[in-house]
């Protein structure tokens, strides 16, 4: 193998694909990255098993020439080394040589690194999918429903279905549901899809693979396109492969789980809200419960309360927008409250709730599509 | 005690006085901040008992009014929780109340927090020194010769002197050095000072002290003036006092230490040597002993190589802008070396080799005011 390549171009794809390389593998030759260079350009591959990753960076790409081919061939390479070699070669240009025995010399500016390479051989095969259950939504949108979601999931090994974010479609629309079974976040939005009749449930990925590709998309409203196969799913980008294994075992049905009526309706608006229950967090995180208290007063008052027997207490109150039903008192997990305020986008907000040990509902205003369930905590 | 006071500048001195408070330490009331409110003003304390911080917030200052106090007092407080509870108030005024049994209520906007307090009678006094040995410099002259000395104190308790870096003075001259033994920093710069005849050495403050000052002090040229006693140092600024502990014991003279004439000097860029040095330590890092090697060659050339057995190695050559004297074939630890040329603000330097087995030398060009001095490895 010999080319030359264009540096920010081939930095910038190895860092993506040094993203699903793990340096705790049990498998050595998937401590790195696999490089093939072919007369149509050079493929990138990293995996750690559970995540892989594959970018290919073409010859030419918009009349402009990446790649200078000298001789096709492959290697794989330690990632940990190879990353951060790259990123510090200062030439415009880097020189890639495998001779014999897979030793590998890497060119750039001034600089002659000698590598001891791995043989390509012994990479294992990405799955080979077939293309079925395809859909397609605009990156920015899946960016956002993974920053909506994830932050939810279980970090609990104890049902490990729920380490991982569900989707299930119908009638082309996709629904993300993450619960740890205390609180819950739900997203939907509109898909397009090759088949009409797409349907599928129980496609349960790992929330650490979404954090993952969550770096790779960009904020664009380019498609990413979504194959759906028993036991993998894979993200298609231009020239980049994503493929992460999917959980196994049985999602709960969650869909029941959210109330369809409330016995008391709060408008609030979303930043002071949130603003006041970090400042009550900081005495409840030291009570090590993060437990917050929430009272109704007259006239749409809320009052905000936390103790921390050690440190002392805070009391704050907010107006709300305004206010239907009956008087509430209720305790809840503050973190995971701020949690779900962090990641909605809406000025204001909609508390339901249905009683004071029944779970409650956040949501934004005149929005249906996504949505935030949490268990209250019994205080006494 | 009952005082409002402006919450900008409120938060941002108790920012500054909990960097002295340490959440380890075995005296409970100094994991307080102690609140002092008089007609003057408010008077914040935070200490470990090696690093005290005072600072004072003036009644009215540029005519500019920053606090009404309604009564007189002092309480201290659990810094760890005051200092973030004060950072998320979201009022423009802070309202500081103590009542019986050091109970402080704090309010800001719609917040209100009610806080267990110490006796402040229990807070230890800070040093009273009496002012001698009094010296001043300008506050980026003196954050810049922290941040190139400090980085090479020793890490090891095993010569606690060394975790210092020591100052001496004469003739209107202040010397700082670090050592670890296997490199040392040495900075020197003129000082202004009441009495002709100033003159110590041996004032040796320990690295985390100066570390913590310099976030501390701003990068303008206003004056800061430093009183020296037995064992205690105190940097004054405008409304803050800085005091640390000095560390006992003899500090090394290391005047001997720096060879007075050279075999060979090459002058260098900073910028390619540091960045070649960069790459060269990614592969002697691996090997775990940073051992770069350097080899002159014909015609001013320069090469840099390292090697780690189990991933590669690495040849760079680089071109000198001048070379005098013998060829030279030396092995250093790369990064004790990178270190250096981090801190170093000139573009070019001057590298004076004694001999393969002798300590070499780094100095800006034309520059004598600071200077690194370096250990060879032996590599057979």
């Amino acid at each position: 193998m010999h080319f030359f390549i264009e540096r920010d171009r081939f930095v910038h794809d190895v860092q993506h694909v040094a993203k699903a390389v793990s340096s705790r593998t049990t498998i050595p030759i998937l401590t790195g990255i696999k490089i093939v260079a072919t007369k149509d350009g050079v493929t990138l591959t990293g995996s750690d098993s559970d995540i892989s990753i594959e970018t290919f960076i073409p010859k030419e790409d918009e009349d402009k020439q990446y790649i200078t081919l000298e001789q096709e061939g492959s290697i794989v390479l330690q990632a940990k080394y190879f990353a951060e070699i790259v990123k510090k070669l200062s030439g415009e240009e880097i020189e890639l040589i495998v001779q014999d025995q897979f030793a590998a010399t890497i060119k750039s500016g001034s600089a002659v690194f000698n590598l001891n390479g791995l043989d390509p051989e012994e990479y294992p095969r990405l799955p080979q999918l077939e293309e079925e259950l395809l859909f397609r939504l605009p990156q920015d949108m899946l960016k956002n429903m993974i920053r909506q979601t994830v932050f939810a999931v279980s970090t609990q090994e104890t049902r490990p279905v729920l380490t991982g974010v569900n989707l299930e479609s119908d009638n082309g629309v996709l629904h993300c549901t993450a619960t740890d079974s205390h609180r819950l976040a739900m997203r939907k939005t509109n898909i397009e899809r090759n088949d009409e009749n797409l349907a599928f449930e129980n496609v349960v990925i790992p929330g650490k693979s979404l954090n993952e590709l969550s770096k790779i998309i960009d904020e664009s409203n380019d498609f990413i396109d979504v194959v759906v196969t028993e036991n993998q799913i894979l993200f298609k980008l231009k020239n980049l492969l994503f493929f992460s294994r999917l959980l196994e075992g049985k999602y709960p049905v969650t869909k029941n789980m959210i109330p369809t009526q409330s016995k008391t309706t709060i408008q609030l608006k979303t930043k002071p809200l949130l603003q006041t229950l970090e400042r009550a967090l900081l005495l409840s995180r030291e009570a090590k419960n993060n437990v917050i208290n929430l009272k109704t007063l007259e006239a749409g008052l809320i009052e905000i309360t936390s103790i921390s027997p050690e440190i002392g207490k805070v009391t704050e109150r907010i107006q709300s927008q305004s206010f239907e039903g009956e008087e509430m008192r209720i305790s809840f997990n503050g973190k995971n409250v701020i949690d779900a305020l962090k990641v909605i986008d809406s000025d204001e907000i909609k508390v339901e709730f249905t009683g004071a040990m029944s779970p409650f509902v956040i949501q934004p205003i005149e929005q249906d599509h996504y949505l935030h369930l949490f268990s209250p905590v019994r205080t006494y």
